[in-house]
């Protein structure tokens, strides 16, 4: 062992630093597509809040660079460590601390999994709203990307459901921010700054949730249409009718083909409509009450039809739930399918039907394939790109990234940005707010060592 | 005029730069009641974000220290002038830019009133759902203290329904973050950072706001209770029934009193009731369907007898919304009253009932009196202070916010922090988190112009 790894060890006790050989090939990589893999010098596994403290004060003395790592299932590479780093794995910091009935709180560990949580909530009657598909990843995780998935069109995504965070900064200081109340105007917000920072601010080793009702009452629509740009026109007057999915996803007629293949679903629909239909609309409602939900699907079908749809199906129990968790696995159909990635552009909602429109004649003019679905109702549109060669894609996203910011939008709506996405981020955004960034992240991170090349190219700067 | 005037009166023209005598009385100060006014050496109305800029960068390099004002409603002296400073006022941006239908949003200048902004949606059947009681107040200086008010239990306070912002930053750059997209993980949520900033880290010059359908349907209860600790264990239960009450107030019993003598209000309540209660709770509920909200009035009712309310209220139509008004007003009332100091507190809302307990023993060792109301769904309690010596009632501020710290709490929900509560903030904070603060705050403003003084003592640093 180096001097380095004697004195991690020494912190987090033998057992729990791997070095060399020891580092098993899972912690070189998340599950971004384009990004290689790089296995650390080093993996910790800290306990405690203070261990991390001790393990980023020795890392900003001897300038080792440092990435934090959840369960690993992010799409961009910002848990991708550095070959010369130091890997933070939370995974043995995963406890549900706390389920707070009076406050609808709960305060878990960074390596909690989305599935632990929604275990113990459901125990109370209480559920985290924040659904991002894959639920065996952690909230530390979602913190950093500021994970969203199909219930944000209601709910919203982590940064509106995470109410304080206990974070370790890179200058060894343990803060709180926040807590468990809902407001605070008492100085700048650094919860929010923190979610969403993707490693780079600071460390949070204790993470308060916001907690909803969990509605007993729910039911699933399922409304195909014959033309994308009529989904895309219903989506907002389906969030403005009152009905208050919280779910409202489109799946294009291919992406749906090849997750109703890999699930093996029978949704009932005939191949007549099938074959006629250009992508689907999935709304789920949900109610404390059993028969306003009946009421508010009858009206919610009304509706569909007289937007568009060909014909609505309302799936209940195992069937909406085996189209939900599907729908969830777009990223592994997609993956099986050959996609060479996957990005999940933002775009106010209204724009969506030209912006599909244009990013199918990109595609086509870069003889490349993008095929998806989306969180309709917040304009997170999640896109399967099919270019083998890495320039020709680079320059399709690109684009796709500049059309969207044209219109409004951003480059992710809960991915992230990572190193998968860092050079189109720094190429396409306002360089004040580059350089306004970089200014903040030195407020946190003077030497740096915290996720360089993350977000953007940012070295340990001092040794 | 000096250099300075004359520079600034180039860019905002001579008509729009007050100096001197031209500076009226009420630029000198906000409604905080502990707050000196100090007339500012220049006014500046501008009306364009360029306008803005142009005034900053000169700002910086005459190191004249920079105050935002919107209508000067704030209760905490965020926008008290320096007597060496340039007050920006944004009396002239204060146009509804666009109601985008589609989208939910709205686009305003700083300066748009709440009650601009509530007349506009109104017409296009939508709603900004802030609403801090001050309808005078403007959305700029709503995004500087990151507002509440009372319907913030169910739709969240001015963080949770500002989407973007156009903002200038100290140094001079038009920046724009967000937009009309409910979520992104693009970079840091600098939108974030700027609300709650108390105008010392950039001036939002352009505001896109989040809007709700509104509901047609509303109906107000008033529940009177013998005991305040009753009122406080009622009020997680009513949060956790799944009816959503977008107003959750409780008013105890002085305060009740004081409003309805002021407003001349007529709740029915008979004499013996009135004379056997501590305090109140109003709850109020919508539905977009009349008779859904019916038999949540029922249910609402029959669970506050349960939970010890000696009766139940249903106030319709116009004795609902004086009411509400009224309580509005609580702090004109307070100030009439001769209250030396208002302030609000935030803490878990299961922490009430002990918090109010202390907080009555604490005034009372102090010879203070300390009465209120607030929004006991948020844990945000608003409480009136009387006691007439400066030292004994900063210290027995200091005494009340630092237990509301120990457990859990904040010194403020959305009154910020200001110059009035700066020394208790510094003073009770964790110095790594004000020294954090102190660093963000340099990031932004490297010149130190924007509002030396608000938050932590931070002069300008350069000529």
């Amino acid at each position: 062992m180096d001097d380095v790894a004697t004195r991690l060890a020494e912190i987090v006790g033998e057992a729990n630093l791997l070095t060399g050989d020891g580092v098993g090939e899972d912690y070189a990589h998340d599950e971004a597509l384009t990004v290689e893999p790089v296995r650390p010098r080093y993996v910790a596994k800290p306990a405690t809040a203070d261990e991390v403290a001790a393990l980023l004060t020795a890392a900003t003395e001897h300038a080792v660079p440092v990435t934090a790592r959840g369960s690993g299932s992010g799409l961009s590479g910002a848990a991708r460590p550095r070959p010369d780093g130091l890997l933070i794995s939370f995974e043995r910091m995963n406890k549900v601390l706390e389920i707070d009935t009076d406050n609808h709180v709960a305060v878990v560990q960074p390596g909690a999994t989305l599935s632990e949580v929604d275990a113990q909530t459901a125990a109370a009657g209480l559920s985290y709203t924040v659904y991002p598909g894959e639920l065996s990843a952690s909230v530390g995780g979602n913190v950093g990307t500021n994970a969203g998935g199909m219930r944000a069109v209601k709910y919203g995504v982590t940064r509106n459901n995470v109410l304080g965070l206990q974070a370790v900064l890179p200058t060894g200081e343990v803060i709180r921010t926040g807590g468990k109340t809902t407001k605070t105007s008492t100085g700048y917000d650094l919860t929010q700054l923190i979610i969403g920072s993707e490693g780079t601010l600071a460390l949070a080793t204790e993470i308060t949730l916001k907690l909803h009702p969990r509605l007993p009452h729910g039911a699933t629509v399922l409304a195909p249409f014959g033309d994308l740009d009529q989904v895309m026109t219903a989506v907002p007057k389906i969030v403005a009718s009152g009905l208050e999915p919280h779910i409202l996803e489109y799946i294009d007629n291919l992406t749906m083909a090849a997750i109703v293949y890999r699930e093996s679903l029978e949704l009932g629909i005939p191949d007549e409509v099938r074959d006629a239909t250009q992508a689907y609309l999935v709304v789920a409602l949900e109610n404390r009450d059993g028969d306003r939900l009946h009421a508010d699907v009858e009206q919610l079908g009304e509706r569909l039809v007289e937007l568009g749809a060909t014909d609505v199906y309302v799936l209940e129990g195992a069937s909406a739930r085996r189209l939900i968790e599907a729908r969830e696995k777009a990223f592994w159909t997609a993956k099986e399918a050959g996609a060479d990635d996957v990005i999940d552009v933002v775009i106010p909602r209204s724009e969506m039907p030209g912006f599909l429109t244009r990013v199918r004649e990109m595609a086509t003019a870069a003889e490349s394939g993008a095929i998806g679905c989306g969180h309709a109702g917040d304009g997170n549109v999640h896109l399967a790109i099919f270019q083998k060669d890495a320039e020709k894609r680079y320059r399709l996203l690109y684009d796709i990234f500049a059309d969207a910011m044209e219109h409004g939008g951003a480059i992710s709506g809960e991915h992230g940005v990572g190193v998968a996405k860092r050079d189109h981020f720094v190429q396409l955004e306002d360089p004040a707010k580059i350089e306004l960034m970089r200014r903040i992240k030195k407020s946190f991170d003077p030497a740096g060592i915290l996720n360089p090349g993350v977000l953007f190219d940012e070295g340990v700067t001092s040794a």
